[in-house]
């Protein structure tokens, strides 16, 4: 079912600094900072050969990322992004499983229909699946 | 410098319920296991079209994941590996950019020199670099 890695998504407590840190120490192509209100995030993409790392920092105390930060300050690998061909065959199929999806499926932060599935039924990895 | 990311490793306290997770809930191609005992784990290998996940299970208590394990019985992401071109001239310029090396370089689980870069320098995130 899963097709690529289309992301990882790191929260980082500074997201100047940490693009500078991944353009400049490790020599990666990043892209202007997007803020997404929406998502309450601002992010930073990394753009690998063959797939993305994303850089994301809370727009405000609310955003979902605020509480992680808060219990990670100096950042940490937040998700882990997987593309599915249907998200509703994909989510039907987590159903039929078991595993628990949190919340519904919804529009991700690239404009597509995503899932997010526990970390407790993932090894310990906040799983997205985002229909390609 | 960075190129392609090679895989990222998630620990995981069960190494046949976790590769049945990724091929039977995920739909994913995945390895047979395979021991390295000089790196101290098993290793199964999920096989995506652009990268690999690795699922790490240690071998005994003295494996450098074991401890890992103990932090996080449920499972977590342990690493993430960048490609570089050279390892030694990655190595020159992450000390040049004051970023910690733990050890020196040796030769990784894949049989090709690699590095690793202190999680407290790079986000909070355990940094494998491997030499392509």
């Amino acid at each position: 079912m899963i097709g690529k890695l289309n992301h990882v998504a790191i929260v980082v407590p500074n997201l100047e600094a940490a693009t500078a840190l991944y353009r400049d120490a490790l020599g990666a192509k990043v892209s202007e900072p997007l803020s997404l209100p929406e998502h309450g995030v601002q992010v930073v993409f990394v753009e690998l050969p063959n797939t993305k790392v994303e850089l994301l920092h809370p727009l405000s105390d609310k955003s979902p990322v605020a509480g992680f930060l808060e219990k990670n300050p100096g950042g940490g690998i937040h998700h882990m992004c997987y593309e599915v061909d249907d998200i509703q065959v994909a989510a039907a199929r987590m159903r039929a499983e078991g595993k628990k999806i949190l919340g519904d499926v919804k529009i991700g932060a690239h404009g597509k229909p995503v899932i997010f599935m526990h970390p407790k039924d993932f090894l310990g990895c906040l799983i997205e699946l985002e229909q390609k």
